[in-house]
């Protein structure tokens, strides 16, 4: 047992975090503050920055603390940066207080919180119980093009392979524990265009107008049945999610006409296939269309590691998790790739708004939690 | 008869024309140079300004030679603005040059020419044969807000009521004499808008997506069969013009989408009756419409007036001409509210382009067509 003066309890540890204005990507002085927390208690420290504008540079931090040759590894994964504050705290958003039961302050539930509680944890995991590491990144609210996906590649340089990852996402609703994200939908956004031949409204037979084109396609993708859903995934949804001609002459036919798609998909597609499939319908149409992947889909079925969670979470708080694939995109879209993943963390009523605050007694259940997770997740 | 030194022939006035700068509105020396050509031929002119910004001042001209009493009353109408010239002229368009057969400028068809062909008529019209009268706007090119509507007032309020009106308009195509407008279709663009509840996408439950709504009441819009068509008219068409959201965020289901449409219509419609039908099927898709009526249609059914004009290009060029109601608005749509009203004038081939330019015959040949319509409307 690491004694309690060098790992302190989570709020602490929340608080030191909050205290670091971070708002995306992170950098500097907030990776400080998690490496001082982390050298104590025996971690190698990995920092380094990667990417140009206008998607970088990013600090990402791998900390390792290696376990007896041949023992598991388990990893914890998040993020350090966090959306802007934006106006109307009743504190300031980067100078934690504790006001009742609650720590207020920008991040305490959407993630320092949760890395508070992962680094409070580790008072509970004897050094030689196996191999842990933090896997945290300083982009996970922007384009996440530098973060974990650089994380990921130097993990495979350094030949370094958990067998579980837990990503500390905050997937509780009403209260900590009564949710648990198994799987995520992926997301693929596509921008379509159609061209025709500008002219003027009085002499259509001049004029090839592209919008009736546009307005068919779009009628036909709105009305795409994708798949019903799964038994663990709700149904592929999709959305049209801007149109656009921007034509200021009334009396003028367009030449062309614009709009975007965003689907949410299940593991029944990938985004590459969704991405082929509205291709072909906007070609009948004379259209074409560009797929940007943001994400695959993600599914880590329910089996050993689901109910490593589900027993810590038990144990600690007597509520039974549902397991769910719901909500938007999180890094575990990428982590999928290198050994099973699954994310729980606190609850995310306050997430990503003004006076964003955590219940005190949650932050120190959750490090009881993830020390029941991790010392199942390397005796396994 | 008036003698030719005064007159002058219609190539000479037409240069006088041209060469006074008046992209729309025009004001001031292209005014003073026709005042100057209609004073000696006995003309009563009246000069008057109307509206403010943005759809004014205009300037407009109303000039009258009064026949004996009771005698018939016969109007010439037109415009002396002219659109802009843009660039890539070979000469410059505000300076008129002859080479060849034509005479080089802006507004040498469209319509300062038919101007000075009406002007050069007058030689061949005793002034006891009847009430001439020139309806002139600076602003038919433009919002017409102020145009030709205010001379219409301007007439009433004296009490001035022609028989007969011809507009100058460029309505021949290939050869001078080939088509006559006996009349126009109407025109209404209409705003269209569907609200929704802004939300994430991942999250479609909470939202209301307008788009889908939008592209349905599009579709609906597009596939109406207005009418086939009547005996003297095409059928009446609707363009989608526009289509706006303007959301940058492709995890954002927007709030509200817009679109726009312009309906070209016969005389089986109004614009009123077309802006209550669409508003009707907008409704049924969440939405609202909102129009705006640029012209009502008119048409000045084939009969004693046409065949006036038939027979004076017959006379004089050898071709029988087509009546036709194809085409975009003119301000014959607020002249028919006075008199029987039709429209003709030089080819059009040139008009609203870089070296715009008039046979210099055609200027002679439209001015002696003129002066027998202008008999047979007095003689009527």
């Amino acid at each position: 047992m690491t004694d309690a003066s060098t790992c302190g309890n989570a709020t602490d540890l929340a608080e030191r975090l909050i205290a670091c204005p971070s708002v995306t990507p992170a950098q500097g002085l907030v990776f400080d503050a998690l490496e001082a927390m982390l050298v104590p208690l025996g971690f190698e420290i990995d920092r380094f920055v990667r990417g140009e504008a206008p998607d970088g540079p990013v600090e990402n931090m791998l900390a390792v603390r290696a376990g007896p040759a041949g023992s598991r590894h388990f990893a914890f994964a998040g993020h350090l940066d966090v959306v802007p504050p934006g106006e109307g705290w009743t504190s300031a958003p980067f100078a934690p207080e504790r006001r009742g039961d609650l720590l207020y302050g920008r991040g305490a539930v959407d993630m320092k919180g949760s890395i508070a509680s992962m680094v409070a944890a580790l008072g509970q995991i004897p050094a030689d119980a196996g191999t842990i590491s933090f896997i945290i990144t300083g982009d996970e609210e922007g384009p996440a093009v530098y973060g974990t996906r650089a994380l990921i590649d130097r993990m495979r340089e350094r030949g370094l392979a958990p067998d579980l990852c837990l990503v500390g996402e905050p997937t509780s609703v009403n209260r900590l524990g009564d949710m648990v994200k198994i799987g995520r939908r992926g997301s693929v956004n596509i921008w379509l265009e159609v061209e025709g031949v500008q002219g003027h409204v009085a002499y259509p037979h001049n004029a090839d107008n592209p919008i009736p084109r546009l307005v068919a396609m779009l009628a036909e993708l709105d009305a795409l049945v994708l798949d019903e859903g799964t038994d663990w995934f709700q149904a592929s949804n999709l959305e049209i999610t801007d149109l656009e001609v921007g034509n200021p002459a009334h009396n003028v036919i367009p030449a062309l006409a614009k709009a975007r798609i965003s689907i949410r998909f299940n593991d029944l597609h990938t985004g590459t296939e969704l991405g082929a499939k509205v291709s072909e319908i906007a070609a009948r149409y004379g259209g074409r269309a560009i797929p940007v992947i943001s994400g695959e889909s993600f599914l880590t079925p329910p089996g050993a590691f689901s109910a490593m969670i589900t027993e810590a979470i038990r144990a600690e708080t007597g509520i039974e998790p549902e397991l769910s694939t719901s909500g938007g995109t999180s890094d575990a879209r990428f982590l999928k790739d290198v050994c099973p993943v699954i994310e729980f963390g606190l609850c995310n009523a306050t997430m990503h708004k003004r006076d964003e605050a955590v219940a005190m007694a949650d932050l120190e259940a959750l490090a009881r939690i993830y020390a029941r997770v991790a010392q199942a997740a390397l005796r396994s």
